[in-house]
């Protein structure tokens, strides 16, 4: 990461934010801590492809990231509609 | 699957119903269908491992099941406690 | 695939039938042979994930099939807006 | 990227340009954004091997590229000629 | 393979003089056999991806193949036109 | 890793100590060394996973270790309760 | 498996037999259940490759098994003397 | 590449010089350019293994290749004798 | 395989005398166990790809095997000349 | 490498040394050069895992090295004593 160690943690910060501003608008529903490594497994749900594609390109992180996409959709066993993981 | 026809329709609605149990216990937190796939991703809130293999061996359609648990924990940027997704 | 040579002739013919009926209301854009393969590329343009799925699932060859879902969005290069391609 | 921030952006720029250039001649396409990812998926019609290479080998961003070529032909469900996707 | 031990022999000898067939008219250029397996490695001269997907699909071994097609071109050390290999 | 040869030696270090610590607590349980290679597998007996992944997290080499978490729980023929694998 | 039900269980029997006597004699050290999976892994201390080949071909589920085998060392960080994880 | 741009262009000769030369002298059978990459598929005819490791190892690119060898041998349906493809 | 457990035993008798025959003519020069896998390492020393293939297309198993051949040349820090791993 | 090409020279030297050392004493049995690669395959008749673990860690060129350990027994088709290839 650019910047060296201050860089870094101002990056983090940025990233923390942008998460926490789109959970309040209730694009990404759940985020989660992989056990024992520095990665997550998140759910979004949204628009429209255009909408996701837009969201994880402007993560502050993303140069650095390696994102997959899954999309998902509603079980027949559950009672929610379709979000998307990522 | 065995059984034929009568057979797997019989299994998939005891796999139905043993999903929906589990949720009502709030065990099987969340479900949803990997698009255009016979395959879902779960996420479990277990009290241990011992729960969550007794969960998964349970399934009537364990059997014919390729399963993968990814441990779960509360990630930095959210408000919950950790889950574990299969 | 059941019901010998007859059955699978049969199965192939309905699978056609149900492409062309997708192609001709517009969600089913593309549709390539990989040479050398008994397999296709296709990009669907459809309302959301619920509907991408739900066509996957009626395949008549869906039981037969391995399919690989990957999100597309508009690039900035092109003037077309968002498809899905399975 | 060499250059720094600058030759970074008149790389992409060139890029684009490129690209747009060979959706005018024909030659490219499709473009789609892979949803989350720097990456796309493209469709090239062309008239050989040799015109093929030559494009993506005169890519801007040739050397900064992992680029995997499928070859397609037409679908018997399909009424439209061979192409090739990259 | 369909027809037991009879029913093999008779599908390698109509592989065979299928392939050489098309050794004679020149669109298969080269096959190796790849040592200590049941695998070949071909190139192949044709006119375009619908030739050379034409001529695999009709393969009498074609439905107990796994096949990978890789496009090749005139590389700037060698003298030939492009080939593809399959 | 940063400081050279000293820094890293530290790092070694620092690590050893932390692990003789966790081990000590009951919670490392087991850790061998792969033959031939820069690496261990270890076995972790913890409250829950946000316990284990703080011990990983916090592991002096974590920004230099690629870490794979497997789940595990008590075998019929053993008489051990569960530990987790890192 | 062979025979049945019946045929089957009987297998398991036998297995947990065999595993439970070289628990005994020390050289089957551990065994953990993966979670969510028919599947476990093992440590092994024995007098060398030939004991350790002895008791996998003989486990009464060898013929069904896919089995991978990683030495093991003392880790410097630990006390103990080298094993075998299978 | 070291030298900058100009000791990567005369590397780039050297190695088409050094090619070329092999060509003549017929070990170096066939070379085709893989389309979009910068990869080749070769065919050589060598006496042994020694001697297709030299020229292999001799390659001025050597040193940034990732090279797979794969043994061929005379298929029953050609009439040429066994060379390797590297 | 086929003839069931007479069959079977009558295979393996058969591909064991083939391998003693090609110790002794000394094309098989080694010959190992993967421990806990019905799997070998070996190493035949023969005049070229022809005779290779030949040896293993011949091995009674051979419909049964998967098999790998990775070419070797004598090392510089060894006294030998190029054997072939299977 | 560190030390640059002088520095890089002096490893190799050291690690022949130490290859040969090793060679003489009788537990690096066998080194054969992987065709076409900066690799080898090697054969070690070692007391234990703790042995071949200092053998390998001790090599000069250790951390510059991908090495990936297979145990071995003995063959029923052989005569000799079990071995361990690196």
């Amino acid at each position: 990461m650019p910047g060296g160690t201050r860089g870094a943690a101002d990056l983090v910060a940025r990233e923390k934010a942008y998460c926490q501003e789109l959970r309040k608008s209730g694009e990404w529903v759940h985020i989660w801590r992989c056990v024992g490594q520095y990665a997550n497994i998140s759910v979004f749900d949204v628009a429209d492809n255009e909408a996701l594609h837009r969201i994880l390109w402007n993560l502050p992180l993303f140069p650095y990231m390696s994102i997959e996409v899954t999309p998902l959709a509603q079980h027949p066993s559950d009672l929610l509609v379709g979000e998307e993981v990522a």
